[in-house]
């Protein structure tokens, strides 16, 4: 299933499981630079093993389909980390 | 004055602050690695121009000198981004 909720009709919440630190320091790194390349930045909670990240759209208050497609393409860059799921 | 403080006579909260997330990023890496060098891990929180760190030793569930150090080795890392401060 999904990483991502939607909270609060406001923004999205995805929770982001790795094998260490190392692999979720490295994800958070990844996911910083397609954000500055997107110019859509979201807020990144790191832990070990863990990423929480929270997105939304700072210009609407709320969430737009650039939140939706950062969504899918922060999946797409868990795969890397994630093998066995 | 120190960016620190002592919370709840259990963890340091340190925040840090960055002109821009490119930069809070960076910090939030190099972090990463002095953590992983050092085998002490602490929850960073990146955001826009901001990074606040918690740390603690599981071990002991509290504070002890190791947590002091990184506190200080992270403020020396910090000074590279803040030439103004």
């Amino acid at each position: 299933g999904s990483v991502w909720e939607v909270v609060d009709e406001h923004h999205l919440e995805g929770t982001y499981h790795f094998e260490d630190f190392r692999d979720a320091l490295e994800f958070t790194y990844e996911v910083g630079e397609l954000a500055e390349e997107e110019w859509h930045h979201p807020d990144l909670h790191l832990s070990w093993g863990e990423v929480i990240v929270e997105m939304w759209t700072h210009k609407i208050d709320g969430l737009f389909k650039t939140d939706f497609i950062m969504a899918a393409r922060m999946d797409r860059i868990h795969e890397e980390y994630a093998p066995d799921e």
